[in-house]
Order: structure tokens, then sequence, then C-alpha cells
């Protein structure tokens, strides 16, 4: 037997992390009150708490932000704590990035920098910060069990009790598996709560998992990130929605699917009751949904189109009436939404038809990307459920129906359309010959180009123009000719040979709009169940309640 | 403004589920003392939650089952309920199939079925089960949130408090996110439990997710799967894990990974603190895993080659060794470790730069599958790990290192490796003309052939002869050559033009053992750091305590 081990006298610590932890514990018993640090004590508790050069987990993603956390943790002194590695969802306040300016932290991984992505880019350029690696959500989360177990997760709940347990309520999103990564790996848990209970209405996560409640100053920030307002939706929104409805949605019998946050597809909820309706699609299609509880897709619910949602978060306005649909939405016993961003970016990675979303740039190949030189905006969720996961096997017929092959191993694919005017505002095209991904590349000295979702995942793109059919293109040549037929008179659509139009029309490779019985003069705002916020309000009977920034009356 | 609504006397509830679980819950008044299903009034009360037509999903995958309520709910009266519609990982016990022939249950959705393939497949011909899909263990958790919402979740903790409160211990596994999707959509959740306590040493999951808790009348099963006695370890294999070693792990920068159960991979195992070692790869390679907790790499651990561990289930007898290396594995407050099936799985898909897997065919494509005709075997967890995902954004030196493009859009690839011999016991080969999951397809009305893990993803195939470098070949011409040239005296193999060899060798499109500096001479099982189970135990100083069939001594 070869055996190589230490001496007995230097016998080797399994301990460290447990031994540091209890250190640390120990070091705050005069700020503390048992698990409680008092408010006004948090920038001392933290100073104790965080070691230089920690991992550090802290909740944000784009719609939920551990806010009271995170302004604390910039208020440290540098010179107690520095050369944090920070490790969030999302970066998207402006003290995120204090944390770097000031030397306090040192180093990010992270998944979206949307609000601050203009900043950030700079940063990087000037070497105020170090880059990790950009991710898609939950690839971030599971490296948390990897190579980047955080020593110290500083995260938000609606309220806990006097033994940690926490109510995170309708925005559970990421908590529970940011805590499980640190608590059960000797790392310190510390959750702000806006309120200190004697009993929870429900447990979120238990109190065993966590070290520290401090009661914020004031509630966490919560954006309302999937509030569309009816009243910016276009005609030709409503026409792009038809053509989805009839041409992908019906024709290939989508059952179960995810929505962004565009325009676009709030168009297409809004009008599942009216056209869907009159093509006696109910029931046929769009039943089970991984999707924020969005506003817009009220008026499909109360006409009876939805059989179950799914939620990554919740959405500020709609706790009254999830509460009231618990037949659809996934509730608690106290009635409830619950979330949970790991579970549902999972279920609509593996277990949707479809994934629709929009992008900035696309290129002749399907490639697209949402970031424009200068901006580090990072994935967010879209490059998980846009892409056509190859563990998969089970099969819908929407799945099935993707199959071109008479291959005996061929197999289906999820569906993953990109719907996009164009022209952006602005002039802009959509339609690009080269990516701003690879300049972004090249200035930022990432390892890859910071594409969204690739071309070869692309089943469908989806213009003003028509459908392209990628999926059913059996060569690259092909694939291009039926991109360009869509492209309009972008450089890319210019390359169309107007000729071939016919020939990919007979071939299905395209559809225009007539192709598919929809008149582009029908295409108007007045088909939209709801036109406007307060009518989503009329059709939820009081439930919703937007916020204020939302209404007009 | 559109508005479809039923007329006010009609008004549509929208409490159909909570209000008959209410009315479940009252039925079993008089049978249950609270929450408490007195463990002989198990049968009884099942007949009263459980309604025909339930979905239900029941815990059991290929290591811990709900052994006690699966016994139960095979009992039960098929004239009060039937046609139910099992959610399983795994069918793995006669009484799961049970279920069927007495017609209490009518469909199955599952991800394994090895135990009862065989069964499986001649119920399947006599019509006496509807096959639903099959699918990887995380697709089909998936589907739980969206279309296969269960209506009774059937679990198994080792201990439970009058709260509800679930301790699961090493053996976390599945249970919390099965409950998470009954108890959140006003399902029924009865738990069994080893034993009822006033005070759990740690909290899984929150009593106020669990509906009836039962105390088993024994234990539940508990599988150890992961257990391979290197007593069984061939010469070949020893030659096979030093190629791994050299051949992958070094010339790729390896660092993390998810290991199966083969003996092929604890031959790697037990060779990191003897071949690696001498090669000075410690610090370099096979740093963090997804993995179980495998005796296999216990040498490894103590010689200071693995800084964590993350796991989808516990393993018999490892508990006390676990409990006493927390640096390395992910433990709870109370010591002992805490798993978590779905996390691992996400993180092995997302977040490792390796898998590496065995099967029994492999065809000229490298398509490969562990069914042979008149068996249903499933999936579990290989084609979720077994695949190169497309969600993937961030970059490892390995995962780079598979770039062979120049593309600006170019990015990286998970290594996915076959390790196989050309021929299995009974001289059977392995590489095949055409896989019989072709034939299982055409037998069983599949609606795809079940391949465990398609060509395209594998990068590497590693036999006794060599290792083939597909990610690297750009032809299916050059990629056939390539495997052909590792295939032996296979029919694949016997394609193979031994004149294009040194060819093959020289591109680096394959490497015999010579090529990496390894003389088939010197592969020994005495290269092994433990060659008994009884030499684990002692690496462990006593920690592993084996199943007593793994004991000799």
């Amino acid at each position: 037997m070869v055996m190589i081990k230490q001496a007995e006298g230097q016998k080797k610590s399994w301990t460290t992390r447990l031994d540091a932890k209890k250190k640390r514990i120990e070091s705050v018993k005069g700020l503390v009150e048992g698990i409680l640090i008092p408010t006004e004590h948090i920038v001392d508790a933290m100073e104790k708490l965080i070691r230089p050069g920690d991992r550090v987990v802290m909740e944000g993603n784009n719609q939920k932000q551990a806010s009271f956390l995170s302004e604390a943790l910039a208020q440290i002194n540098p010179k107690k704590v520095h050369d944090l590695h920070m490790i969030m969802s999302s970066i998207s306040r402006p003290e995120h990035l204090d944390l770097f300016e000031k030397g306090i932290a040192k180093k990010v991984d992270f998944a979206y920098a949307g609000p601050q992505s203009l900043r950030m880019a700079q940063m990087l350029e000037d070497g105020k910060l170090t880059m990790g690696e950009i991710h898609t959500y939950i690839e971030l989360y599971g490296r948390l069990f990897i190579d980047l177990i955080p020593s110290v997760a500083l995260v938000a709940a609606d309220k806990a009790d006097r033994n940690g347990n926490l109510y995170t309520g309708p925005n559970t999103e990421e908590t529970p598996t940011l805590v499980e990564a640190a608590a059960f790996r000797d790392g310190i848990v510390i959750a702000q709560v806006n309120e200190l209970l004697d009993e929870l209405p429900r447990v979120d996560v238990p109190g065993s998992w966590i070290d520290f409640i401090v009661v914020a100053d004031q509630p966490y920030e919560l954006e309302p990130l999937f509030t569309r307002d009816p009243r910016h939706i276009t005609d030709i929104q409503v026409l792009q929605a038809m053509t989805v409805i009839r041409g992908i949605y019906e024709k290939h019998q989508v059952q179960s699917l995810n929505h962004g946050i565009g325009y676009n597809t709030a168009a297409i909820e809004l009008l599942l009751p009216t056209y869907g309706e009159s093509l006696g699609l109910k029931g046929k299609i769009c039943k089970h949904w991984a999707l924020n509880p969005h506003p817009t897709l009220i008026p499909a619910i109360e006409s009876g189109w939805v059989e179950s949602v799914h939620c990554f978060g919740g959405e500020v306005g709609m706790e009254k009436y999830v509460a009231a649909r618990r037949d659809v939405f996934f509730t608690g016993r106290d009635g409830s939404l619950r979330s949970n961003r790991t579970l549902c970016q999972m279920a609509g990675q593996y277990a949707v038809d479809l994934f629709i979303g929009s992008t900035l740039q696309l290129d002749h190949d399907g490639n697209s990307s949402t970031v424009t030189r200068g901006r580090l905006t990072g994935y967010g969720g879209a490059p998980n459920m846009g892409h056509n996961p190859g563990g998969r096997r089970h099969s819908t017929p929407a799945w099935l129906n993707m199959m071109t092959s008479e291959d005996p191993l061929a197999y289906g694919k999820k569906l993953v359309v990109q719907v996009v005017e164009t022209f952006q505002a602005g002039n802009k095209p959509v339609f690009v010959e080269s990516l701003d991904a690879i300049d972004v590349k090249k200035d930022s000295g990432l390892a890859i180009a910071p594409v969204m979702i690739y071309g070869d995942d692309v089943t469908h793109v989806v213009t003003e123009e028509g459908i392209a059919y990628l999926y059913k293109t059996d060569s690259m040549e092909k694939r291009r000719e039926a991109l360009s037929a869509v492209a309009g008179v972008t450089s890319v659509g210019l390359k169309h040979d107007s000729a071939k139009t016919a020939e990919l029309r007979r071939e299905g490779l395209i559809a225009l709009p007539e192709d598919l019985q929809i008149r582009r003069t029908d295409a108007k705002r007045s088909l939209l169940a709801a036109k406007s916020v307060e009518e989503i309000v009329e059709w939820s009977e009081g439930l919703y309640e937007p916020p204020s920034k939302f209404k007009s009356w």
C-alpha cells in the first residue's frame, strides 16, 4: 500500500473553515444580541464577520436587492476589509461598484450588469476592478457549489423570527440557493429583513441555515421589471404577435413556454384572449408557463387560457392577484407566491417547449447579442433558456415538430425564437454584418465574445416582414437566405434576391403574414385585450395594484 | 376593451386545488393525530388522501427509497384508488411495478429503471403500464413545476419533529425539490421518517411544507451504489486510468469534474495519490468535484488533492468520514453531509470542466447507449452531465482548450469522455454498427431512440488501445477514422486502415499509451493507492465504515 501521509506531529486540520467561522462569530459577541445584529451596528459587525480576500455572495438580481447590506458593505473600512471577491447575480446599484472604487472589493463574478454596465466597463479599463467571468444565472449558482464556494452570504428576506427562520414571501428568488452554498460550507450567512416577527406566515429558509439577522432601515429594493404598459405596444408589435401566434405557437402546438420582458411578448399575452380565441386555440397552446407574474398575462388567465405559472421572482403589485388565483400560481400556505429563480431557470431550460426573446443585434448566422461597445451588460437568464438543452430526453409535440431528419437517432429541439424589428429606434439596424460583441471581446480582454444566443440554437426569427424558419434550413447558405428574406432594408436584408422569395415561401423556409392568413391592416392595437394598465386592473377585478409610476388615473 | 368573462352566476373558482386538499385532510381527521399518521394506519390514510387519477411523485432514486410509503401504496385498494400517474426518479423496487399490475397506477414518468428494466419492458408490451416519458433527473424535476405538477408527494427523511420539520441528514437528495413542487401547489405531502424527535440536529425541509409525517416500520432503503471495491479493478483499467490522467486531465488542465460509478473512474481516483503525484499534478488537476462521497476518493482527499466535493446524495458507511472532513464536503451545523441532487446535477451540468462515463454500446459516430433489447433502463444523470451545456458562458482553461476554430465567435466546450474496453465481458463488442437503442425505440413505440450521450457531445473516447481526440476532428470522416483507430478488433475497429495510424498520431487525433510516455507494463494494480476496501478504511483512519457486504475481514 502506497501511503503518502503527513507525519503525526503536523497533523492536518480539516476544520479550518469551521474554526474561522467560530472565531468570527466570537468576535462580534459584544455587538450582537444572539443572532440579531442591531441595525446601527451592521457596519461594525461586517468589519468583524468579513475578512480580507473573502468570497462574498451578495443577493441582488434584476428585481430584488439586498440593498441595506450592500450599502453597509460599502461603508466598511477598506483598511480592515479589502480585496473581497464579490459574486453577484446582478450589478445593479451604484454602491455595488463603489465597493471596487474604495478598494473594499477587487474581483467580481456576475451574471448581469445592465444598469451599471457603462461604469463597469470604464472601471475595468481603468484597472479598478478585476473581472472574473460573466455567467447565465444558474451557471453562476452552480459554481457556488464547485469552485466559487462563498465564505459569506448576504441576502434579503421580508421577515424573520428570532430563530432565524426566513419568510421571503413572493420574492423567494435566489435566496435559498445562495444561503445553501454558504451555510453548508461553514460560511457566514447574514440576512437583512424588513421585519422581525414572533411567528412567520411560512418558512422559506430554515433558521438553522442562518447565522445573523439584521432589521434593515428600509425595505429591500424591489424593481417592477416585468410590468409592461400596454399603451406602449405598437401596431407593428401587434402584427408580430399575430405572426408568432399563428406561425409558431399554433403551427408547432407550443404548450409550455417562457416569455421575457419585451413589449413584443406582452403583445402576444394580450392577444391570446382576442386573436387567439378567434382561432380556437384556447386549451391547445400556451397552457404552462415559466414566467414572472406579468400583469399583461392577467387577461389570458382570467379567460381560462393558463393552467400554471411557475415564477423566477415576484412582481410588485401582483401580490393580491396571485394570492387570489392559487389554482394557477405556486403559493404557500399563507397564500402568497413562492418563487424560486433556480428551479424556474432549470424548468425554463429543460421543461418548456419554447423560449422567445428579443435582442439588439443579430448577425447573418443568427447569433445575437445585447452588448454594445463600452457596455458590459452580461447575460441574465437568456443563454440558459435560449439554447437547445442537449440533456433533454422527453418529447412533446412542439419539440418533435423540430425534427427534420429521417436518421433513426434523430431527436427534437427546443424552439428558440427571436422577435425583432429590423431597425431599432434611432434607425439603428438590428441585422448587422458583425456583432459589436466581437469588439467588446477585444476591448475587455474577454476569453470569448459575449454572445447572448448562438445562431445554432435559434429555430425562428420573426420580424415585421415575416418568419424565417431556420430549423428547416439544411445548409448555412439556405439559412442565410431565409434570414435575409426577413431582414428588411438592413445590409443583411439587402443581400436578399427577391426573386427567391417565392421559392423560400414555397419551401416553407419563410412565411409572410399573408401566408398565415394575417392581413396587415387587421394588426391594430384595438385587438389587445387590455390597452392600458387601467384595463389590466379592471380584468383583475381590482386585485392587481400597479406601482404608482404605472398609474395615470 | 374586449372582455370575455363568465357570467356572474357561474363565477369560476380559483381554489379548486386548495379546496380538494382541505377536504382530503378533513377526511382523515379520525385516523391521524395532528400531522402524525400512526404507522399502522398508513394504508387507510393513503386511501383517503390520494384520489383516483392523481399525479403522485414518489421519492426513490438510485440510492434512497421511500420504501415504507411505496409498500403501503401497493397495499391500497384499487377499487378506491386507481389510475394514478406516477412520477418517479427511479423504478427500483418490485412494488413500484406491482402498483401497475394491481391497477392502482396506470401511467409512469421516470428517469431510471435499472433494477426493474426487464419486467418494465415486459409490462409495457403486455399493456399493463402506460409510458409517459423517460428523462434525465433534473429534466423530470423541471417538469414538476411546469406540466407534471404533483397532487401528492411521498418522500423519506431520517427524522422529523412534531412540527413536521424534516432532517434528511446526509441523504437530502431530491427530497426538498419534490416537496417544493407539491407543497406550493396545494398538493398533499407525506413524509416517512425513521424517527420522531423533539429537537432536530438541523432542518433540511421546513415543517410548513409538510402535511403528514409517518414513522416507518423500518428505516428507508439505502443502497451503497457508489462503493467500488478496488479488488475488482483490473490492470487494463489501471492502464486506461493512467491514459486519462496524462492524456486528458493533465493535457487539458481539468480542475473540476464529475465521476460516475464505474471501476474505470475508481481506478483514476486511486491513482491520483500515486501516479498523479509522480507527475507533479497535485494542486493542478482534480480539485473540485461534483460527486457522491466515493470511498475510493479517500486516498486522494487524505493526500491533499481535493479542495471540495459537492454531493448528489450520501454513501452508506461514509457518514463519519465526511463529518470529520468538513473542509472538503458540504455539511450542516450538525456536522453531517448535506447533499442535494438538484443542485449537484445543475452544478455538474454547468460548473465543471469534465464528465467521464462508460457505456455498453458506442456506434461509429460516438453515440452511446446503455439500453439493450428488452430492457428499458432510462437515463439517470448521464445525459445532463454528459452533454455540452449550450447556456454556459464562463470559461476555464480546460473549456477553452476545446476550441479548435479561429472564428471570432468561437467558444469552448465541456469535456465529455467515454471510457470503455472494446469488448464487454462475454466477448460482446462495445463498438457496434448500430445501437440496440434503435430497435428498442421501434419495439417500445418511443418517440426517439433512447441514446444516453450523443456523439456530437463526446470530446474523447478512451479504450485500452488509446485515446481518440474527437473534439479535434474537423469532419465526420476524420472522426470515424479516429474512433476506428481505438476500437480494437470490433467490427468498427476492423475498418481502421492501420497505415493511417501514424498520421492520426502525428495530427494528435489519437494518442497511444506510448505517445503519453506510459509503458503498458507499468500499468499494474500495485499502483493503486488502495487495493482493497480494508486499505481504504486504513487511509480513512477508521472513519470509513463499509457495509458488511464489502468486508472480508
